[in-house]
């Protein structure tokens, strides 16, 4: 167990940053940490978006010569993309790491699951000796790109952390790292939890509200609606619009949690829709006051 | 057909306006005309509320003996309260019409369904001689009651109106006649329907994103969400804090439609659980992808 650096926590954050993938959430740790005066290097398989981000956010390449300089090294492409970067860069990070001063990068991912990501990547760092925590910024838009990146987009989010199974002393080490090199992007709060706990809620409050958001509009009566749509459909809606290979990738990432809350789902719809047939007012009413009841004391919670 | 009285052309709105109920709608309404120097007559079962309507708001009751003073009385209670004011009141309502000079009250009401409102209403009105539309202001709020009212509530709403099966001309006179009516609430968009299609669109819209929204807080996974919930979930979730009251009374009026949108909200989702189970991406890719092209269509089409 090592301290933690003096420089780092003097300067509150990194000198330096590694980005793999300049996407909406690449993109914006990118123009953040440039804003905070943070140097930054990054990699995107895309020239085009390379030569945009070269112009004032990026200072240069991100690869095995230049990853030793990062303090913090954040992978925001798809769940395989991050894998592949690791393997072919675990060596490099090893040899960048010095794990009897705790030294070198700290690697983090923004991966929507965490199981799939994590598992691999805590087997490459430890059998090569580097540092990788799971983490999952909670924060995105319906649209995707470095176009629509903003150096404030994780202002006030919710940053979900994963670490590695090892000692206590270490994994509060790192989680103290990796809260330190990203405090020039602003997050709100902070949450450790495992990976399977992460995935099983992310089924739930993610990926099941945009598969209901994408199924909703599939109605043949979406057709007709102009005129008559209130702020309740717009809500409803508003995830339908969404990039399906990486959602698609995502959701077989995790696909027993998200296929158990579709299906709980389904039951509980068939109930109003059994209610509605039968005429019986007294049920659908007892249905709908149930939904609001754990509605209120869900709201009650999170206000405290 | 007569023409439309310069009186109220000039004014660009009622001189005196009668509200029935004074809940969050009916609220709004007497604030709203209040505030743009309408004199407001109102009549709700609560004293309490009436007590304190009548600070500032209301003027004074609305009742057989005062209605013939209304150039507009909105009917803002439950479905099967607005029938039996009009029950009660239809022949005080003739004795203040003058069907020769299309003159007198016009009534609307503000139902969330129309069929089961508009259907008795017209019959009352065509048996006793006096004007009714049926109209439904698409706002409001997750909280119900007049102390939740406001006089800006309607502003850029879209109000949608169902006219009787009259004369092509008196139809007309009575649309004008009621956009005239409204004008001080500063409504956004008219829309003109029948109430077969206005209850088919509204299952749609509003009531199955209400029982959706519902029905989604009922996983049990939903009590240990905390920190990891993002917008998707927020807006998935806004609108499962209801009135169950009000609501089973609206949704079992128009329960064959709502019970289609219903089940084929659920086939849809059927299918992506399938996909997940399956672990087929491709599929599971092209249901994403087809939700996605409906969504960005219908959102191309109100932009236009």
């Amino acid at each position: 167990m090592g301290t933690v650096r003096n420089a780092r926590v003097n300067q509150g954050g990194p000198k330096c940053a590694g980005i793999v993938g300049l996407g909406l959430i690449g993109g914006s740790f990118a123009r953040g940490y440039a804003q905070a005066g943070v140097r930054v290097l990054a990699w995107d398989p895309d020239d085009d978006v390379m030569t945009a981000a070269s112009m004032g956010t990026v200072a240069g390449e991100l690869n095995d010569e230049t990853l030793g300089e990062c303090d913090i090294i954040v992978l925001a492409c798809y769940p395989k993309g991050c894998i592949e970067w690791l393997e072919e860069h675990a060596q490099a990070l090893a040899d960048a790491t010095d794990t009897e001063a705790i030294m070198g990068p700290v690697v983090i991912d923004t991966v929507g699951v965490k199981g799939i990501v994590c598992e691999r990547a805590f087997e490459l760092a430890r059998e090569h000796g580097f540092y990788f925590v799971g983490a999952h910024p909670m924060a995105g838009t319906q649209f995707s790109g470095y176009a629509h990146s903003r150096a404030d987009l994780f202002q006030g989010a919710p940053l979900v952390l994963v670490p590695p199974a090892v000692d206590d002393a270490l994994k509060l080490e790192l989680l103290g790292q990796v809260r330190e090199m990203v405090r020039p992007l602003g997050f709100g709060k902070f949450s450790v939890t495992t990976a399977a706990e992460h995935d099983r809620v992310i089924a739930f409050t993610s990926q099941l509200a945009h598969v209901v958001s994408n199924a909703y509009v599939k109605s043949p009566t979406a057709q007709v609606h102009h005129g008559f749509s209130a702020g309740s459909y717009r809500d409803l809606t508003r995830v339908a619009h969404l990039n399906p290979q990486m959602w698609s990738e995502l959701m077989i990432d995790d696909a027993d949690a998200l296929a158990f809350e579709i299906d709980h789902l389904i039951d509980a719809l068939g109930a109003y829709s059994h209610a509605l047939k039968d005429r019986d007012q007294r049920y659908l009413e007892n249905l709908l006051a149930e939904g609001d009841r754990i509605k209120r004391a869900l709201d009650d919670e999170s206000a405290h």
